[in-house]
């Protein structure tokens, strides 16, 4: 959708393109008026500008012209002609500041490239006119003195590297939100698995919407330090966290568009889309297939009206835009197949065996087969679904899957039987349910103590604006509240308004943007262990994603940073700011690598020797 | 944003392609392996295929490279190439099969190329390797015995043409909503006009998410013959009609670009964007400046509480995503600045001297430099804006420039001192406006007598879902009513509740999608005149675009067609279906042919000729 990559990715493919060395030169030099020609056509076809030039010596052989057409691709700028390799002429220069990217303001604008001169990809020049180049302030990439196909083979090795398969360390599917029903996405690397796993690998890749770091929150000015960052989780950027399969990174964007990349390297193996609207889930992997839903957030003026005349109790319709749900070839990204609905589908479906389950804003929950997209049946939830991603239980006793999923307006969670659609039990709680509550949050599941737990803000006070957040366990086979925990008040945060529960040995680990603070609850009693304090929260409040535990270490993404706690007491061992802000984003960690995405669109690996030195 | 270019644009292009003839060969012949590396990364770039693809001989000159490569980038395809130019070979077989947009539905899904096998560019090919696509089901475009550097020069011409400027006949430049305060967009060719322009021209060129005339309105399966339609204007190609200044034609398109094209070929000049949001407005050109503006109709759940607390008084803010207004070079589509804002932009703002007037959904108005988008002031106008773009009057006694606009909740007629900000007058009516009413349609001005013409839906009946559409006059000095006229109760249309009027002699000419029915009035009385019941409007509605009045008929686009009618007594002359369905789209005329866009994204030229066989 939006073209306008920061830089290009895939850095170890310059290094060996860097390596690689030879002669080259045949053909004749091209004459000025087709230099002119490329340049006026660059012009037409980026008429704002491009972020990367290829730029080519006339005289290139057939293949490394092939190689310029295919990179151009790749960068998503155009091919532009020397008429001699080792000078520019004035053609040149005119039609590479052309390519420079405008300043239009002051203030970091959503969707805006940064303004700046191109990168150029040098090939055939000789390093006179690299030096030229660089003296007139580009980055240069010089891909000189090749010998005959080695530009093109290097060019084939970055833009189409190897895709990885049954990497160890990496599971091999990933079928619901946070990469499992606890919600602790951690994969510690096996003997035998290679350094980098279990070393951990650092880079950073951007998006096509990707923001500098440096950049303040996009429209800043109009949306102020409470809306601004919660802006960018709904609207630009990853809103949740990655999945890592077979040593593929995936990654969803409210760019309108799927990522594959390399695990160790970070090279974008491909990108799906433009899709029908904002990319705001959880990629799921199974059987080959990589399945995003679309959706947004928004409503029609219908929707207000009907609201306002049935006083609230109108059952609503969420999502302005187009809703789908595609399936796209896990190792190519080609589309396979699509089911569009009534509503919007921004949660993360969940996939059982061949079936895959999408909750949706028009309050069905959907059931397809995972090969075809066939729909099997659509059982109505009694409320719309926001953000909240199904959870699965499976009852030993009545040997019935449960697909769980919180609901809004009217506020329930609700289990239905995977395999029939029929409505298990529905749970309204006795709580003051505020907002979208329920539905826009993710159930977590422990399948040995078949408890449920999902959190909502409540009792809001209208005249204060404040408001509390609840934590509470249900019993996965019956629904029967078995305790509620208040998390205390705050002001009532903006969008997203709850914390993404895990749970792991017993303990509920959960945050609350209500007082920007991270909790340690009692499985069992619901009674709080410990808390700890988000730094750098900020007013829009942050402990929306969930925390993950690996090497004995509790690991959050919070606000700008990560945090590596101490699970027993809460304590902060160490902390470390990538760049960036996160959303509602979990780490993922595979050996010692953790993956992230954020709402700046990068998707980061970082070595958790890194973040938490005493681990080294 | 969404890159599904329909076909490649620029027919004449073509043309002038084909005619080009001669000879060429030299260097060696790539080999296999360099076939396949361009293979993989074509796959890679385009995973889930193409429309467009070049294929180059391997041996063909540097000029002929770079000819591929420039339009490849023109029309999103890759540049593969062929080992031997007399014979494909396996591989490239595989990898041009690997470019067919796969199918993914019996039902047409929004913003989903249609499946099918790319068209192939072929460069330098033998016509028995051409043969031999064209046998397998390629429709190929043949580019082979070409004389050196004449292939560049060829694409060079349908790349990048040659910019208008100018033309006799089209204004020189298109400063408010519909091309003036009356709405009559009507620019006849004057004494010594290129034939073209008075004999008429016919083309049609798709966009980005151009859907094929021969498919159902996208999603029709779930959202319904009431809603597909008009779900379409709002979300899928152009809501509303398109400019045409000095032989440029420009739309603004819900694919988040704006496209110039050449208004006597229909070829693509150059597209801006993505932009921040959809663009549903008229494009705005003055000063070499051409003005468009994004937003979306949404609104997120807060605003739905609001509006339910305070029982629908509460001031509220329309638009879900980021907004702006954009200035982009007219000539080379280079963006020049950008304002953003707090609320939608949808409606089309208004340029009065060097000042640009943009109405949020944040219930400002805003007043900007056309020439730096410096913010001059921003005026509260006591309710939000959505589809109503602003209008303009001249005070001759008082010398006050008046800028004037509707507005929702609260619904008002508001006129704002075009130089000050200052509110010169308030006309809330006393009809019993519903829904968005007023903010959603743009006033229209006849200078002449100082009028203000409105309309908006009314007396809703929550029991039965109908409602009225009134439609009333004011004094623009004061905003005294004069009168008002119901136009008769239907269901309420579905998303824009009204329709653009246009007044001209001493009548006023406007639709309703309430009946479905397109009127004349009389401007002093508000008497009806005659009434045309618009055939195939379906459940949707018809007859929100504005009329106009050329060679003594009148035009109006509506449902899928447009019609002539007699002005005087509303009698059908004749009618013409050029595929597709129109949104808010008023036809645009020049010289003798008549220009549009539609829901279905795609801009169209038809001779008038073509349309009432009687003028000819």
């Amino acid at each position: 959708m939006r073209r306008t990559m920061l830089a290009s990715a895939g850095i170890l493919g310059m290094v060996s393109l860097m390596a690689v060395t030879g002669v080259s030169a045949m053909s004749p030099q091209p004459t000025d008026p087709s230099v002119a020609m490329m340049a006026q056509m660059a012009e037409r076809n980026f008429p704002s500008g491009t972020q990367a030039v290829v730029l080519v010596a006339g005289n290139a052989p057939p293949a490394d012209w092939m190689a310029a057409s295919a990179l151009a691709a790749h960068l998503n700028g155009p091919v532009l002609a020397t008429p001699n390799p080792a000078q520019l002429g004035p053609t040149v220069n005119e039609a590479l500041s052309q390519m420079a990217i405008p300043a239009v303001s002051q203030t970091t604008q959503p969707f805006q490239p940064p303004a700046g001169k191109p990168a150029v990809y040098a090939i055939g020049l000789t390093s006179i006119a690299v030096a030229t180049l660089q003296a007139e302030g580009y980055t240069v990439t010089a891909l000189n003195n090749l010998a005959p196909n080695a530009l093109l083979k290097a060019v084939n090795q970055w833009v189409a590297p190897p895709v990885p398969s049954q990497m160890a360390g990496f599971p091999s599917s990933w079928t619901s939100y946070a990469g499992g029903p606890t919600h602790n996405a951690v994969f510690p690397a096996p003997p035998g698995a290679p350094l980098w796993e279990t070393a951990g690998v650092h880079w950073q890749t951007p998006e096509m919407a990707a923001v500098p770091f440096s950049a303040n929150y996009p429209d800043l000015l109009n949306l102020g330090e409470r809306s601004a960052p919660v802006k960018m989780t709904q609207d630009l950027g990853n809103a949740v966290g990655v999945t890592a399969v077979n040593g593929i990174i995936y990654a969803e964007s409210d760019d309108y568009h799927l990522y594959a990349m390399d695990a160790r390297t970070g090279q974008v193996l491909w990108t799906a889309g433009p899709t029908v609207n904002a990319l705001m889930g959880n990629p799921l992997v199974a059987d080959g297939l990589v399945f995003v839903s679309a959706g947004d957030t928004g409503f029609p003026f219908s929707q207000l009206l009907k609201y306002d005349l049935s006083g609230g109790t109108a059952p609503l319709v969420r999502g302005l835009g187009y809703a789908a749900l595609y399936a796209f070839n896990a190792q190519t990204g080609r589309l396979v197949w699509r089911q569009d609905f009534h509503g919007n589908a921004m949660a993360t479906p969940i996939v059982v065996g061949n079936t895959v389950y999408q909750p949706t804003g028009g309050g069905n929950l959907w059931a397809m087969s995972a090969t075809t997209g066939h729909v099997l049946w659509k059982t109505n939830l009694g409320g719309f679904d926001s953000m909240s991603s199904p959870n699965y239980w499976y009852n030993p006793e009545t040997h019935a899957g449960e697909v769980i999923v919180g609901t809004s307006d009217a506020n329930h969670v609700v289990a239905v039987n995977a395999a029939t659609g029929q409505i298990i039990w529905t749970q309204p709680t006795n709580l003051a349910i505020f907002n979208t509550g329920m539905g826009d949050n993710s159930p977590t599941v422990d399948p040995q103590n078949g408890i449920v737990i999902q959190d909502s803000v409540v009792d809001f006070n209208h005249a204060n604006g404040t408001c509390n957040l609840a934590v509470y366990a249900m019993n996965a086979a019956t629904g029967q509240m078995l305790w509620s925990t208040d998390l205390g008040r705050g002001a009532a945060p903006p969008a997203y308004k709850a914390g993404v529960a895990m749970v792991a040995n017993g303990v509920v680990y959960v945050g609350s943007p209500v007082t920007s603070t991270f909790y340690a609850l009692n499985e069992s009693t619901g009674q709080v262990l410990w808390s700890f304090a988000i730094p750098k929260a900020g007013p829009a409040g942050a402990g929306r994603g969930n925390a993950v535990l690996a090497d004995g270490v509790l690991w959050l993404a919070a606000g700008p940073s990560i945090y590596a706690l101490n699970p027993a007491t809460g304590q902060e061992i160490s902390q470390y700011t990538p760049g960036g802000r996160f959303g509602i984003v979990n780490p993922v960690i595979v050996g010692h690598t953790m993956y992230l995405d954020n709402s700046y669109d990068w998707v980061q690996a970082i070595p958790l020797t890194l973040i938490d030195p005493h681990l080294g």
